[in-house]
C-alpha cells in the first residue's frame, strides 16, 4: 500500500484528433497549458474520456509520451490510464508510465470478459502492479460501463495484502455508501477520488478532497468555485455553481455528450477534433447552437478560455 | 400543482406482523409514540419498507385505518403510500386516504407493466389524483426495485400540466444531478425527498430539506444530529454520525436487510414480527449477534428505544 | 409430485374489459366458445396476457368463477394462474380454483421483493400448493418481467421434495439449453410447457409436447399446423407457418403487443376490449390498418373467426 | 451483399498458450488437425472463444498467419474474427485476413463504447468492410457479452445498402424469432449462423443450415450426428445427442466454462493450455475428475480425440 493522496481536481484528458480521426499530438501542448491556465493540477489521461478503448496500444504509448514530455518541468502531474481488456498491453502501458516518471497510474479492469469475484480482480490487478512497482496504482471503478459490480471496501481490503502499490480508487460509482465505506477504509489511508462531476458538492460533504472528471476540463473555474464555496462554509454560492454544472452537462449530454465535450473544448480554443466510432460528433449547426449557449451560461470567458 | 412543503425526517415504517404473519395493528401505537419519541414528524406507510406488495388490499386499508386513528391529536403525520400494480386498487387506497384525512398520498407506477414513457407515467398517475383531489401527490421514484427508469424532470414537466396535486417526488435514485434538476424545477416548487439514508449529508449538502427512509424508524437520533451539525456547519460531526449510519446499514444489510431492520425494531421495544417471503428473517441466534453489535453501536440508549 | 401431462396449446386467455376499463364478464363464453372452435384444449386465465397484476383480487376471482361456469360441461380445460406479489391473495386464488374445479394452478413467484434463492423459490410456492392440495401446480419461470433468474432444473429438484403437487413448468424463458435440463429431469415426470409461440418449432424439435402462449387465442390454426407438420416431418410447411407466426407477432409488436392483440380478438369477433394501464391501445386508424394486414395474412377466414 | 453459403459446423477454436500465458503458435497445426478429424470444414479464429479481447494486435496477427499457413492445402477454411474496441486494430486485422487469402471475416461491435443505434453499428462495421473489401463479411452478434441489443433485421436492411461485402451474421443471441426475422430477410441471401450449440436443433428445425460455436472443438462428433440425424428425421437419436451435448456444457460451465474447456482440448490429445485472467482454470484435481466424467460421457473415444 503506498499513500499517495490526491488533491483537487484531476482532470479525464481527451485525446486530440485530426478531423479524419487520426491521432493529432500537436494538441497535447495546448491542453496542458489550459488546465494549467484554470488551476488543474493532474491530467489524467486515456482513460475513459480520452477514447482510451479505440486507441490502439501503439497510439496509447505515443500519447502518454507526448503528455510527459510537454509537462515536463511545469507543476502539471499525469495519471497515465494503462486499462485495457489485454493485460499484456496494460502491463506495457504501466512499465512505460514508469519509465517515464509519470505521477500515477490507473486501470479499469478487463470488461468483455469481466472478473467475477474480487479475488479475480485482484489478480488481474497483480499484473498491472507488478509492471509499474514504483508508481502508485488506482483501481478505476465505472459500473456504468464496464457492467462490474464488485465491492470496493472488499478490494481494498485484499488489494491491501496483495498490491504493494495500490493507493486508492478512481471512483466513477453513484454509490455514497460504497464511497464513504472505501473513505474510512483503513483510517483513510487510501486516496478515494470522486468521479460524479455533477454532484461535486455531495461527494465534498461525504468527505472526498480529490476528484477525477472530464469537465474539469473545460469548466473547472466552475469547480474551484465549489469547492473554495464549501471550504468558506457558503452552500449558496457552492449550490448555485453546481447548478451551473449540472446545466452544463445536461446541454451536452442531449446531443451526445462526448462529442459535445469535444466540441466545448473547440470552442474554447483547444481543438482536439472530433469524437472517433461510435461516438457522434456535432454537426457545424448543433455546435455553432452550442457556442451560443455556452456564451449565455457564461463559459466562454477569459477564465474559461485558453 | 399543490405546493406541500416536507421538511426533516419521513420515516418509511415497517408493517406489523404477528410471529405466523398475520397483520398485528395492535403495534401500531408503539410505532407511532416511536416515532414521537424520537422526533420524527411524519409516518410514511405502506411503501417498500412497509411491504405493501405483500399485503391484501383489505391489509392495507385496514392499516391506514389504524394510522389514521392512532395519530389523531398528535403531531405525527401521516402519508399514505397507495402504490400498486392493480390501478384500481390504488384509486380506492387514495380515496381512503383522502376520506380519513392523511397528510398526503405517495406512489410508485405499476412495475410487472410497466409505464415506456413519462407520458404512459402520468397518465397512471392521473388515475391516482383523481382518486383524491384533494391531497398532496408524491410519486415515488425507486428505479432498483420497478426496474423503470424515466426522466423525473420530464415527469415533473409534464406533472404539473396534468395533476393538480402534485407536490413532488419521493426520490430512492442514486442519480444526485437528476436530484438536483428536480429540486431546481420551476423555482422550488416541488419537495423532492431525499430517499438514500445513508448518504442523507450529500442530500443536505445538494440542498435537499425532506428525506423519507426506512432507518428513520430505529435511528432517528442519528440523523438528526446530522441535520443539526449540517445546519451549524459542523462537518467533522456530521460525517461522524453518517460513518454510523453507514456502519449500521452495512451490518443490517450483511444478514438480509429487511429481516433484520424488523428484528432491530424488536430490540428497540416496537415488536413489529418478521418480514414476510420472500424476505429471510434472522434466528435467534443472528438476533443476539445483532443485539449485541447495536449496543457496541451505542444504538440501545435511551435516545434510540422506546 | 403429481404427474398431470399437459400435451397441444394451452391460449394464455385476455381479461375482457368494457371501454371504460371495467370488467366485462360477458364476453368469456365466447372466448371460450372460440377456444374451442380453434381447437384448443385449454385455457391459462389470469395470467400476463390476463392483465393479472391489473386486476384486484375480487377481479380475479370472479373471473375465474365465471370461466369455470362458462365452460362446465365442456372439453375446455382451465389452469387458473394465483401468482401475485401478496402470498395471501395467491393462497385465496388457489383455494378458489380448487373448490371451483380446475384443471390445475400455476404462479409466478412475487417480483416486486423476489426470491433470491431456490429455495426461497420453493417457500413462497409451499405456500402456494399448501392452499390446493388437491390441483396440479405449474410454476410460471418469465425472467423477463419478473427480473428472477434461478436455474429450473434446481427448483425440480428441491420441489420434487417439498412440493407434492408440482406438476410442472410454464417455460416462458428463451433458455433452451435450461428447457432441455427441465425436459430430462427425473425422467420427464414433469411437464415443461413452451412459452415462446413465436419458436413453437423449435420447442417441438427438442421435445416440447405442451405450450402456452397469448397468439394462441388468436392463430391457433397456425400453430396447429405447425404441430401436425411437425408430427409429419413436413418441415418446408412447419417453417412457414411458423414464419406467418413471427410476422404476425412482428406486426403487433410494432404497435403495441397487449393492445393489438386485444385489437386482433375484436376483429376476430372477441370482443375483449381495451387493455388497461399501462398499456396501450391502438387508435381507430390503427385499428382499421391491422385489420387490413390480418386479412392480407390470410387471418380473417372462418378458420380463425368466431 | 457478398454471398457466402456457409453451411454446416465451424468450430471456435481456442488461442493456445504456454503455461505462462503467452501464445503458443506450435499448437495451431494440432488444432486444425484434430478440427479435420472430427469433419469440421471452418475454423473460427480469435473470437470469444479465442479470447481475442485478451490477445494483443501483434498476438492476433502472428495467430492469423500461422493458421493460414497451418491450413494452407488442407479443405480447412479460416473466418478470421477481427473484432475489437479499437477500429483502427480491426481494420488492420481485415487487411491482413484478406492479404492471406482467409475464406471471410467477422466482427463484434466496439463494446466498452457502444452504437446506439443500427446507423451506428453499420458506420462502425463500414470501417472494417472497407479494408477487407473482398472478403465476404459477418456481422457477430452476442448481446450477453457486448451489452449491445440492437435489431438484425434492420441492421441487414441498412447494412445491405451501405456494405457491399456483407454476408451474414453470426447469431450468438437466444431470440430465435429475431433469428427467423434474419433468416428470411432479402429471401434467404444472407447465412445466419446459429451460436447456441446447446440448442442446434432447435436452429436445424428453424431453418439454420450453418452454425458456429466452442463446443464444436471437443464434441463435433454429437453434432455431426445431430445434423444428420435430423437430415434423417430420426428425431430420437437428434434429441439423444443433444441431451449429451447439453450435459456436457453443464459440466464445463460448473467448474468454469472457459478454462474446463481449455482443459477438455488438453485431455483430448490438443494441449491449449490456461485461459488468461480473467478467466479461471483447473487445478490437477478438478482436471482428473473432468477427465474420468469425460470418459464416462464417452467423450474420449477415437472419434473425438486426436
Amino acid at each position: 500500500m503506498l499513500s499517495h493522496p490526491i488533491a483537487g481536481l484531476v482532470a479525464a484528458t481527451h485525446t486530440p484528433f485530426h478531423q479524419d480521426g487520426s491521432l493529432n499530438l500537436s494538441i497535447v501542448e495546448k491542453q496542458a497549458a489550459h488546465l494549467l491556465h484554470t488551476g488543474v493540477a493532474r491530467a489524467f489521461i486515456g482513460g475513459t474520456t480520452g477514447e482510451s478503448h479505440s486507441l490502439s496500444l501503439a497510439e496509447r504509448q505515443a500519447l502518454t509520451e507526448r503528455w510527459m514530455e510537454v509537462t515536463k518541468g511545469t507543476s502539471l502531474k499525469v495519471v497515465v490510464h494503462v486499462g485495457a481488456n489485454c493485460l499484456g498491453d496494460v502491463a506495457a502501458l504501466a512499465a512505460q508510465a514508469q519509465a517515464l516518471g509519470a505521477d500515477a497510474i490507473s486501470a479499469l479492469a478487463p470488461s468483455y470478459f469481466k472478473p467475477r469475484s474480487v479475488e479475480s480482480l485482484v489478480d488481474c490487478c497483480a499484473q498491472i502492479t507488478a509492471a509499474a512497482p514504483e508508481l502508485p496504482f488506482f483501481l478505476y471503478d465505472i459500473p456504468s460501463f464496464t457492467g462490474i459490480s464488485l465491492s470496493m471496501p472488499e478490494f481494498l481490503s485484499l488489494g491491501k495484502e496483495r498490491l504493494p502499490t495500490l493507493a486508492g480508487i478512481k471512483f466513477t460509482n453513484p454509490d455514497g455508501m460504497m464511497f464513504q465505506q472505501c473513505l474510512y477504509h483503513t483510517e483513510k489511508a487510501f486516496s478515494i477520488l470522486w468521479g460524479t462531476d455533477e454532484c461535486l458538492l455531495a461527494g465534498l460533504a461525504l468527505g472526498a478532497t480529490g476528484a477525477v472528471g472530464s469537465t474539469y476540463n473545460f469548466a473547472a473555474p466552475i469547480y474551484q468555485r465549489i469547492i473554495r464555496a464549501f471550504a468558506e462554509k457558503d452552500f449558496e454560492t457552492a449550490r448555485a455553481e453546481q447548478k451551473r454544472s449540472v446545466e452544463l452537462v445536461a446541454r451536452l449530454a442531449s446531443v451526445g455528450y462526448m462529442g459535445a465535450a469535444k466540441a466545448v473544448m473547440k470552442i474554447l480554443g483547444v481543438d482536439v477534433g472530433p469524437a472517433r466510432l461510435p461516438h457522434s460528433n456535432l454537426d457545424a449547426a448543433q455546435e455553432k447552437a452550442l457556442s451560443a449557449d455556452l456564451d449565455g451560461m457564461g463559459l466562454l470567458s477569459a477564465e474559461f478560455k485558453l
